[in-house]
């Protein structure tokens, strides 16, 4: 097997090879439970030192993308096996793009989460520590299954400065904002149910979606958020359950609504009789002092469920959000968070409490907001820089990422080089209904990548955008 | 407002009120967002010290049964309306009986988890540091959505004692058993799928399977599991999709499944194609040292997924569990974990991992196996010396514990005065599919009492059982 490797190319030769045999397996060029070439044949064929092959090997084994036999060998595991369904090909991109992060010289693009140098570990394991003093075994106890009250007391207030009145009855504590999604889905919808969403989305909402059965409508995201018209057309025809938005900072786009537009969206909820999921995965990363009016906090007659998840701001491993909902849905979340996991774990809730109260958390905000503004500049100025190569689709004002369009050929070979050598994006098959490639465009992240990995990262995209032909690489995207 | 309260009873007063209140709102005798008496005014219908009053009512207020306005008074809360939904009348119970385990002086035989003070704190806390001076921030990155891998490699081989042969590719970590139930819901029944289970049985389980609007067919246990003709019959006429069973010391009637049956269902599985959930919650605590051969391990046709929790030997608010699946459903369970909350908590899946490779797990479990063992011969000499009263269905060797019959009249009465005697039990309706009490039977265990209360308790039981006419408290239950 001769493997195209550039060992010119300041990324590691053992990363290279391990991202070429992963592609392999991912792309399904390489069999589930099929043999992978002998380390000693590997190196002879491509020139190169057996430990450095051993070395990817160990880390594709690591990633559980294969698997060993004492005495004959390496082989592919059989649950990487993308062509089983469609929605799994995506949780295994999803799972590798989040493992990239641990790639040394890898520069990721394609993760909307903060690298974890950022998160504030001393402090919080100070409030982990503080909890079990104080609590001993009750933080490990079953928890009340709506949360932990005193944290939704504190979230009450907190919601109160951004102008959204609740009580602390009306929030749910969730594992994170995949499970609001996913409660809410369980609630509202059934098999042939139809739902509205933008394009592009967030893929966990649409995995959700799916698996209710729903049948899903998109509209296409613009500079104010859709087209309301169309939209008005539509559900005047139609009878939808749900929407679901993003509306500040929308992901993937960076796109914010107009308050006009957050508007008459509520009215056409009101007169239509839908509910509005408003996720709001990242409006504190306001780099601008941008008008950032919740819809819920415009919500007058009821009609929008809150989300808010602490995985983009804070850390994702705590599995840890809440969603504020009207009054009148109480039972039904309820119970359907009990049957779906009975509570969040109570360690963390509790914590979070703890940090809450103490001040850091804002003070990480703050620090946070700095170093992305600084971040979100030198990105956006690099892009602009190269007009021939890079169209930013919407100039967001916030958020941790750009959509944007290549203008060259081949798009495809372009995403699949840049991850052989070690520059991760999301294109859009990752946000759209049909994962289909098919307008360019992809999504550029800043959260994982800092100030000199964003200028070496785009260097690496600009430069493989420029020697386009002269590769011989089999596209496999 | 006159209540019912015995003076001379050891159980302190207030919480005498706050039980008959509590009651009262979670049976709807007090409606939604109705006021309470002003504290002095029940106080002095009553003869009671003000103070005590405001104990009660703050009690309660800390539960979030009512609220307060500042200068109108105490109401019941909104949320707590048990006749909006029958689902949730079952999950407000839950949660009381799981927060009741704080009250000093209640007697909880109604919970299946252990008491606090069983919990290895210090240890655990041990393990959380460990884990944060070792992995710092990537304890809370994204995880692995199939689980932590040195988990589940430890799982494996721990499975292996076990006869149970599985790679760490066949476990996927879960939130607690619930969140595994709900996976396997997710991805095998929908709307009028038919499927098995036993009776009594796991409510939690059977609210998994009506959120799918599953067709549920219930089977009575019997001393070795469930008569198997009457199943292979209907079987053989219906085809179901799951069955879900406990076979070792059965929530709640402790029965443990015949070798004969246990290889009878699994012959059944392959002939008539569907998926047996073994949910083992409780094998470990095994006192006379039974054969507890899973269904898993004697599951040659790849029909068996496996449920681990350790809610009921560990501690429940970890909400940590997993499940071994047949390879086929690999892909299936992982892409519906992911959109179900992304991953398990990483701080708990890698304390958890130290913990068990400390060797400190396998202490505790000797350890409450010593203990419960006690607490197991106590209550079952109690009930067999009150043979008049109690009826023991059946004679459970593990678990934690009783399916009992309570042979005088008016069962209602006897349960309704348990409670506000601080005594607390699940009658069957817990257990059933329609959720009615029809058999005078209750699940009494011992997780939550330790051995003196276990005396205690059973002492107020057979009292009040004797003076079962002279009480004139209207039967709500």
């Amino acid at each position: 097997m001769k493997l195209n490797i550039n060992k010119d190319f300041e990324h590691p030769i053992y990363l290279q090879i391990y991202n070429i045999i992963k592609e392999y397996i991912l792309k399904g060029k390489l069999k589930p439970n099929s043999k992978l070439p002998a380390v000693r044949s590997l190196a002879d064929a491509n020139n190169l030192n057996p430990s450095t092959v051993v070395k990817a090997y160990n880390k594709l084994e690591e990633e559980t993308l294969i698997y060993k036999k004492v005495g004959s060998g390496s082989f592919v595991s059989s649950s990487k096996d993308i062509h089983i369904n469609e929605d799994y090909d995506d949780f295994v991109n999803k799972r590798i793009d989040s493992t990239q992060m641990n790639l040394e010289n890898n520069i990721n693009f394609a993760s909307a989460t903060p690298s974890h140098d950022l998160f504030p570990i001393q402090d919080f394991k100070k409030s982990i520590n503080d909890v079990l003093d104080r609590d001993g075994g009750k933080a490990f106890d079953y928890q009340n299954t709506q949360g932990f009250i005193p944290l939704r007391k504190q979230i009450s207030d907190l919601l109160f400065s951004k102008n959204i009145s609740s009580s602390y009855e009306d929030i749910q504590i969730v594992s994170g904002a995949q499970q609001a999604i996913d409660i809410i889905s369980k609630i509202f919808i059934s098999e042939g149910n139809k739902i509205a969403v933008e394009s592009p989305t967030y893929s966990g909402a649409i995995a959700s979606f799916k698996e209710r059965k729903a049948l899903i409508y998109n509209f296409d995201i613009n500079i104010n958020g859709i087209n309301m018209e169309d939209f008005e057309d539509f559900v005047k025809k139609n009878k939808i359950n749900i929407f679901y938005t993003m509306p500040n900072f929308q992901n993937p786009s960076g796109v914010k609504w107009s308050l006009e537009n957050k508007k008459k969206i509520l009215e056409l909820a009101k007169k239509h009789d839908f509910y509005i999921i408003e996720d709001d995965c990242i409006s504190e990363l306001n780099y601008f002092n941008e008008d950032i009016t919740t819809l819920k906090s415009l919500d007058k007659y009821n009609k929008v469920i809150y989300i808010k998840s602490y995985s983009k701001v804070f850390m994702p491993g705590l599995r840890l959000g809440f969603m504020v909902f009207p009054k009148s849905l109480s039972a039904k979340i309820i119970s359907t968070k009990y049957s779906s996991d009975i509570s969040t774990t109570g360690l963390n809730q509790r914590a979070f409490d703890i940090y809450l109260k103490s001040g850091e958390y804002d003070k990480h905000i703050k620090k946070i907001n700095y170093l992305f503004k600084k971040r979100f500049l030198i990105m956006k100025k690099l892009l602009k820089n190269n007009k021939d190569i890079f169209d930013l689709m919407f100039e967001p004002k916030g958020g941790l990422y750009f959509w944007v369009k290549y203008k060259k050929e081949n798009f495809s070979n372009f995403i699949y080089k840049s991850r052989v050598n070690g520059v991760s994006l999301l294109p859009e098959k990752y946000f759209n209904l049909d994962n289909k490639n098919t307008n360019s465009l992809f999504r550029l992240s800043f959260a994982n990548a800092n100030f000199d990995q964003i200028k070496r990262g785009m260097n690496v995209l600009i430069s493989l955008s420029k020697n386009d032909s002269e590769d011989n690489i089999q596209p496999i995207v």
